[in-house]
C-alpha cells in the first residue's frame, strides 16, 4: 500500500467506527473512561518502557531537554493523566440533550438535539499525555478519534492508544473509535487533510507553524487559534488597587500562554495615579515595561514601545504600555492590533463595562478580573480540547460540548406540507 | 489595480465596516430593513430598468426561458422580496443575547453572549432577489457582507445594493457593511476565497458544482449542502394510512427540492399490506416507482431499482423503494447512502421512534411527519439562508442565529488565577 491508501485506510476505519461511538451509553462511556485511567495507572511499567525508547530516539536525535521534560510519561504525568481521564468521565455527557424545543401551528413540536460531530482529527507535537486527554475528550462527546501525534513520541503514543483498544475492546466497542495515523511521515498529515468526506473536524494542537501549516492544507474544516495578543483596559473608573492586581496577575503568573498579558491601555485621566504603581509592582516581578511617549512622560524609566510591540505576543516577561484619550481610542487599539483572544476591562463604571462587553468582540471578554481567568477549566466546562479564536463553530476556550453540533428533531402526528 | 487589487480593496472596506454592521442596534436594524423593503417597492421603475438591460443581455446570449425566468424582477417577485424583508425586520434581534449564564467557585460569573460573525461572503447564481434576501438577513445578525452574484444579472444586483447603500446613508451608518464584488470575472471569485483574514464564513447557494468549485478552492472556511437523499422509512408499527399520505406528500408536493423523498424504506411485515396502497397513491401522482426484488415481489408494476439507484437524487417523480428486514436493516441503508439531510420514520411504537430519533444523526430527523417540512420557515426560524448538510458551526436549516456565534463573557470582581 502507499502512503496515501495506508492513511485512507484507517482513517476509514475510524469512520467507519463513527457510528458506535455515536451510540455509546452514557455509562459506557464512563466506564471506558474510567478504565482506560486504571489503566494508565496498573500498566505504568509497560507505558515507561515503550516511552523510554522514544526519549533514547530523542536523545539521539539531539533535542532539547524541554523537548525531552515535555515527552517525559514520569509518574507525575501519567498521574495526572489518568485523574483528568476521571474527571472527564464525571463531567455531564452533552449527547442527546435537547438544547431547545418549540411548538408550531401545525402542531409539530420541533427541537435541537445535540449530537457527535463524528470524526475528529487531533494533530499534535510532543506531549504523549495529549494522546489520551484530547481521545477522552472526542470519545466522552461521542465521537471518533484520529491522531496524528510527533514521530518523536511515536512508541508512547501507540501504547497509550492500545490501552483505549483494550478497553474498548472489553466492553464490547469497536477499537476503531480510536486510531493514529498508522505512518510518523510529515506527507501523511497531508493526506489525511485531504479526506473532508471522512473527517468532520480537525483540530491542531501546537504552535502557529504547525497551525498555518494544518490550515493551509486541509480541506477539512480546521479549528484555528495563532496567538494571544491579549489586552487589559484600565478605565478612568477603575479601582486603581484592583487594577494593579490584576495586571501583574495577567502578566507575570504565567507569562508563556496565551491568555497572558501583552498590551495594557490606560485611561488618560488615571494614568499619572496608575502607572507608577502599577510599574514598581511589575518591575519587581521582574517585567520589562515598553511604554508609549505618555507612558514614559509618567514612567521615564520604561523603554519606548515602537510600532512592532502593539501586535506582538511576547510570552514572556514583557509588557507595551499605552496611554489612550478614551474608550473608543482602547476599543479601535484592540479592534487593529489584537487576536480576538481575551481582553480585560478593569473599571467601576456601569456604562463603560456594558459598552466594553458589547463592543468588544473578542472570544472572551471580562469585566475586572484577570485575562488568565480565559480557561475551560476556570470557566467549569471542563478539561478543554483547544482554543478557538476563529469564529466558525465555536469561539473561545472548547470544552466537551464544543465538539458536538445540533440536528433537527421533528415531533408529528401525520404533518404534511400545503 | 490589478482583478486581485480590486477584490482585496473591496473585501477589506467591507471587513472594515464590520464593527458597524456589529454595534447597529436593533432599531436602527429594523429601520435599516424597512427602508429597503419601501425603497424596492417606490423605486420598482428603476429596478425593472436596470433588470431589462439583464435581461437583454441574457436573451442575447441565448440563455434558456427558465434562466430567464428566474432573472426576472417581476412586480410579483418585487413585491415577495419586500414582504420578505420586513418579515426579516420584525424577527427577533440574535445580537446580544446570553444564551447561558453560570456562577464559578470563585464569585465570577461566565456567560455565552451571541455575536454576528463578522463579514459573510455570499456566492450565488442567476436569481437577482438573493441579494436582497441574503443582504438582509446577513445585515438582521451584524454582520457586513460581500454579495457575489451570477454575471448575467449585475446590474438588477448592483441596483438593489445601491437601496441597501442609500437606506443605510439615510440611517448614517458605514455603506460598506453590504458590497458586491466589484467584477464579474469568475476569476474574482478565487480571489475572495483566500481572504481568511477578511472574510469569516462563505456561503454558496446554487447547484451541487457551484458548491464544489467553491469548496474546493476556498481558504475561509465553507456551509456546504451538496445533496439532498431523503428518506422515509415505515415501521412495522406505522399508521399505514398516515405513511400513505406521508409518502405522497413527501415525494409529489414538490420534487424538484432538495428535502422531496427520494427512497421509501419499509419493513417486510407490513410490506404486503402498505405497498400496493401507496403505489396506487403514487402512481395516481404520477409517480415512478423502481423497486427491489421483494417490494417487485408485492408490486409487479414497480421497474426494478438498481444499485445506482439507491444514492441518486432524483429530483423528480421517480422513488426509488426497499424493503428491509428490521429498523437496523432501515439505518444501514440511511447511513451508508443518505446525505444527512432528512429522515422521516412513521411509527406508533415509543421505542421504535426514540431510537431512530437518537441514531440517525442526519440534520432533520422527523417522526411522523412529512420530509417536505424540514425547512426554515416550516419550522419557525424565519428566512433561511441556506442549509448545511456538514456538521461545523451549523447543521440543517439555517436562520438568522445561525449567522453568529458566541463569545464568553465575564463579570468578575477583582478574580485572578492562583
Amino acid at each position: 500500500m502507499s502512503l496515501r491508501e495506508k492513511v485512507i485506510e484507517t482513517v476509514t476505519r475510524t469512520h467507519e467506527a463513527a457510528r458506535a461511538a455515536a451510540t455509546l451509553s452514557m455509562s459506557a462511556k464512563e466506564d471506558i473512561l474510567r478504565s482506560v485511567a486504571a489503566k494508565l495507572r496498573d500498566r505504568r511499567a509497560y507505558l515507561q518502557q515503550e516511552n523510554r525508547k522514544d526519549l533514547e530516539g530523542a536523545r539521539a536525535a539531539g533535542l532539547s531537554s524541554a523537548m525531552l521534560d515535555r515527552l517525559t510519561l514520569s509518574d507525575k504525568v501519567i498521574e495526572q493523566t489518568a485523574a483528568g481521564l476521571e474527571e472527564i468521565a464525571a463531567f455531564p455527557d452533552p449527547v442527546g440533550e435537547v438544547v431547545r424545543m418549540w411548538s408550531r401551528p401545525n402542531g409539530m413540536r420541533v427541537g435541537r438535539m445535540r449530537i457527535p460531530l463524528g470524526v475528529i482529527g487531533i494533530i499534535y507535537e510532543s506531549r504523549p499525555n495529549v494522546t489520551a486527554d484530547a481521545g477522552a475528550l472526542c470519545l466522552k462527546a461521542g465521537n471518533a478519534v484520529i491522531l496524528r501525534g510527533g514521530s518523536e513520541a511515536i512508541n508512547s503514543n501507540v501504547a497509550i492508544v492500545n490501552l483505549f483498544k483494550e478497553a474498548l475492546a472489553e466492553n464490547g466497542t469497536n477499537g476503531d473509535v480510536i486510531n493514529l495515523l498508522p505512518t510518523t511521515e510529515r506527507e501523511a498529515i497531508l493526506h489525511m487533510l485531504q479526506l473532508e468526506e471522512l473527517i468532520d473536524l480537525v483540530i491542531p494542537r501546537g504552535g502557529e507553524e504547525l497551525i498555518r501549516f494544518v490550515a493551509a492544507n486541509s480541506r477539512v474544516p480546521v479549528i484555528k487559534h495563532y496567538k494571544g495578543v491579549c489586552h487589559l483596559y484600565v478605565d478612568r473608573a477603575a479601582d486603581l488597587e484592583m487594577a494593579v492586581k490584576l495586571t501583574v496577575n495577567a502578566k507575570a503568573q504565567r507569562p508563556g500562554v496565551c491568555n497572558a498579558l501583552e498590551t495594557l491601555l490606560v485611561h488618560r485621566d488615571v494614568a499619572a495615579a496608575f502607572l507608577p504603581m502599577a510599574a514598581e509592582r511589575l518591575t519587581a516581578a521582574g517585567v520589562e515595561l515598553r511604554g508609549c511617549e505618555q507612558s514614559r512622560a509618567i514612567v521615564a524609566s520604561m523603554k519606548p514601545a515602537t510600532e512592532e510591540d502593539w501586535p506582538a505576543e511576547y510570552l514572556d516577561l514583557i509588557l507595551a504600555v499605552k496611554v489612550v484619550t478614551d474608550m473608543d481610542e482602547a476599543i479601535d487599539h484592540i479592534t487593529r492590533y489584537g487576536s480576538l483572544h481575551t481582553e480585560t476591562i478593569v473599571t467601576n463604571d456601569y456604562a463603560a463595562s456594558q459598552r466594553f462587553l458589547k463592543e468588544v468582540n473578542s472570544s472572551s471578554v471580562i469585566v475586572n478580573a484577570s485575562t488568565r481567568m480565559s480557561d475551560g477549566y476556570v470557566y467549569g466546562l471542563g478539561a478543554e480540547i483547544g482554543i478557538s479564536t476563529t469564529k466558525i463553530h465555536s469561539f473561545g476556550p472548547m470544552g466537551v460540548e464544543d465538539l458536538t453540533t445540533t440536528k433537527f428533531i421533528v415531533l408529528g402526528d401525520g404533518q404534511i406540507r400545503e
